[in-house]
């Protein structure tokens, strides 16, 4: 990637309709555009789901991947966050192993990141909990890596606008 | 949903490759399975993506969701973590619109969840941060109904075995 690749946070409403991620999902690879990470989750609507897809590409292609998601039946909203004012966050859960030598390094190393210990049902084994942007995380599993890490799961961003814009999934609807 | 519906938790590693997400939710699709929540994001190993798909459905349905995952070319490795013992963790960012009156029971009911306040760029709307089990998180909402719910967007649940187990994607390669 240069600086004509940018990554992109796109935060998608979709009909709650079955096979909408396949629908989604198919759009981009039919057409060639990347997805770098990925969620889709219920919303307190139970007709929609929201989706935040992590992609990059130029501007051109950008533009092409909101015109087609835009076209989709089952979206409802589409909009590009990359350019907005945004609370971004990723939780990751890390495993790792530990010996008597770095147990304190890492708790101090933790405890700077605002990480949590969720597990430790083996004394030599921790699962920690973080919350970042993504930018942030890369941050901490660089600095983890002179511990042997042993698993790493991600949800990627999600995306939320700041102040009182709102995603509005059907326009003239009254909000909450 | 009932007893038979049981909502299961399936974490997959996929190779990292182009239109993988849209093989993977394309068979649900084409077979009938539902996806209720799915996150996907990379690991540290640049070959290999990691899923964690929500389903629901009686015991034969989820056999065979696992059986034909299995059979992805791209997938190499499944779990129902379902059984296991496991940390489940989903991330929650919830705007709400304040009124002078409410201020302070959001404080205390966000404070009792410990729940973050991650914008209050418009004194008159906050976007808390929430981090938990999925279930935890429906409490949540549940608790928040009194308030003016502007938006929420949720990863689903990623999930994690406690201790020592370990999903490893290509088995023989020596861990971290």
């Amino acid at each position: 990637m240069n600086h004509h690749e940018n990554t992109h946070t796109i935060s998608v409403l979709v009909e709650n309709e079955f096979g909408v991620l396949a629908r989604v999902s198919g759009m981009f690879a039919g057409r060639g555009f990347n997805i770098d990470a990925l969620s889709v989750a219920p919303t307190p609507d139970p007709r929609v789901s929201r989706m935040t897809i992590i992609t990059h590409g130029n501007a051109l292609i950008i533009e092409q991947i909101l015109k087609q998601l835009n076209r989709l039946i089952d979206v409802l909203k589409v909009i590009d966050v990359s350019s907005e004012a945004c609370v971004r966050r990723e939780l990751m859960l890390v495993k790792l192993r530990l010996n008597d030598k770095n147990k304190a390094e890492l708790a101090k190393l933790a405890d700077e990141a605002h990480g949590k210990i969720v597990d430790a049902s083996d004394p030599r084994i921790q699962i920690l909990e973080f919350v970042g942007e993504h930018q942030e995380m890369e941050g901490i599993l660089k600095k983890l890596q002179p511990f042997e890490i042993l698993e790493v799961v991600r949800t990627g961003n999600i995306a939320m606008q700041k102040g009182k814009n709102v995603l509005m999934p059907f326009p003239g609807e009254a909000v909450g």
